[in-house]
């Protein structure tokens, strides 16, 4: 497949990197400032390389990568709230063209997925999104092959970030503020990372769960009920330690309700990924649980759930 | 779709129970002695109390449900080693017809694969075979979707029975021998436990394993590398114990070899399940490590997993 990767972080850069690998050229790749376009695909290790060193991908306009010759776009721009933009337009562009969407970007089925599953109503194209939730875990393709309407309930801990911090404050007996500045200072955790740590990126995966087991009903982040681990002083840790339990940041998707919040669980339970591991659980009807852990971010990581959507729009 | 399902075990059952309520027929049922056929799809709730009185599905032959009208076969017989009868047959008769095979049985994808692929690439029906291994666990359609070539090792913990005894052993400071009498009183172990705790039935699941990730070489039974259960003495569980381990028979397959043997593990680790519970973890390229849980065995549960199949099928 010929694909257009819009967005140049890790996610975006990662899926130029290793498309060749999975037998797909990459068309055209944009960053918000510039971009690069070849039909014959572009040549990722000069075009990273500049990236790196000169801040661009190339001398096209980033609009350009939009009307590029393609098969899937790609989008891993960032996860924006509200209207979803520049995702949102770059999804629309595509589908109006008939092109098939895979999505790192999680702002489109998040706050717009009524609109997304509209656009894609009149489009020969489809839209998957497995590297939204879980990063490289197949938390949506397990979803779609046991059947929605046989899913009972989903938990997860889905930010590494929150886990990590989680994890060493159970483990250090330190306070949350000491443990933040650890993970600032090794990269784990954003300079503001309140994204992360109140909640919100969770939630999101939480709504896109929800869109997905939902029949009908579009939910977004205000139907979300969130907690984030801000408040959670590190003797509660202690004394869940003392008890054999710990305490993990867990979206719970159930009945139609989405709830985000610190809750207690036994220290050796599959939803108490250590690190910045993520962990989901299924609920079947008549599965029993079904536990999927594994690494839930990262630039090939996120990637390779990418090409694994792709590679299935390409088998279909 | 109309279903044909070949057994009448726990797991052939369960398909008959819950075809309905995922929208499918079944159009004949058999176990070894008998049938019922009806192409307007049986009455379930009538055949499976009859199974349970009379210990017949019905009054026809079983090869009459092999004549039959259906759009996939569910071979559910138990199974077996070498020329992987009946279950063989069962499948060459469905592929010759242009039908589609869900496989319980895995007899046919581990000791004949390479017959199967063959009948296959001359049907227009497929097979599947997700159920094979670690039941409901969505194991193989995750290897689908990552791509074989993607991966580069599978592990697991894939027989619930071996995992109860070596989880009670552990928890109890048991002997062998007396924790296998308990599983067999609770009809967790069979009364011949061989297939289980010598190994095989795990080789079984590792072998079809590799056939999946192989580019084209066959493996069967004899390709892999078997040491089982029954001579670890309780004394290594409480040594393990100490150090915080404990003891699993891990299948291992990677680079084509097939290994399965009891293995010191991390009493936490992913490949530390407790109960009967299975555990799979992939080694990927560039998404790190992966892990799965869940019921690895159970009518119900295995049912869910060719029903998923069936799905599939029916979206293709």
């Amino acid at each position: 497949m010929r694909l257009a990767v819009m967005g140049a972080g890790a996610v975006g850069s990662s899926v130029v990197e290793l498309a060749g690998e999975y037998g797909h050229d990459v068309t055209a790749f944009a960053d918000s400032r510039s971009a690069v376009v070849d039909a014959d695909g572009i040549d990722a290790p000069t075009v990273l390389e500049r990236k790196e060193h000169e801040g661009v991908v190339g001398d096209a306009d980033p609009e350009e990568a939009l009307a590029a010759t393609y098969d899937v776009l790609v989008e891993a721009t960032p996860t924006t709230l509200g209207d979803a933009e520049p995702g949102m337009s770059h999804v629309e562009a595509a589908l109006r063209r008939d092109r098939h969407v895979v999505l790192a970007n999680k702002g489109p089925v998040a706050e717009r997925y009524g609109d997304v599953r509209e656009l894609e109503a009149d489009s020969e194209g489809r839209v998957l999104f497995e590297a939204t939730v879980g990063g490289a875990m197949p938390v949506l393709s397990t979803i779609t092959d046991i059947g929605p309407d046989h899913i009972t309930a989903v938990r997860g801990v889905l930010n590494g970030t929150v886990n990590f911090v989680l994890s060493r404050m159970a483990a250090e007996g330190l306070d949350y503020e000491h443990v933040l500045a650890e993970a600032q200072d090794m990269g784990v955790a954003e300079t503001d990372p309140s994204f992360d740590v109140e909640g919100t990126d969770t939630a999101l995966k939480g709504v896109i769960l929800a869109n997905v087991l939902a029949d009908g009903r579009e939910y977004t982040l205000a139907d979300a009920d969130v907690e984030g681990i801000v408040d959670i002083p590190g003797s509660v840790l202690e004394l869940a330690r003392e008890d054999g339990r710990t305490v993990r940041l867990i979206v719970e998707v159930r009945a139609g309700e989405i709830r985000v919040g610190p809750r207690l669980v036994p220290e050796n339970a599959a939803l108490a990924p250590t690190g910045t591991t993520n962990a989901v659980q299924l609920e079947t009807e008549h599965a029993g649980q079904l536990n999927v852990s594994g690494p839930g971010a990262g630039g090939p990581e996120t990637a390779s759930a990418i090409l694994a959507d792709v590679d299935r729009l390409a088998h279909e």
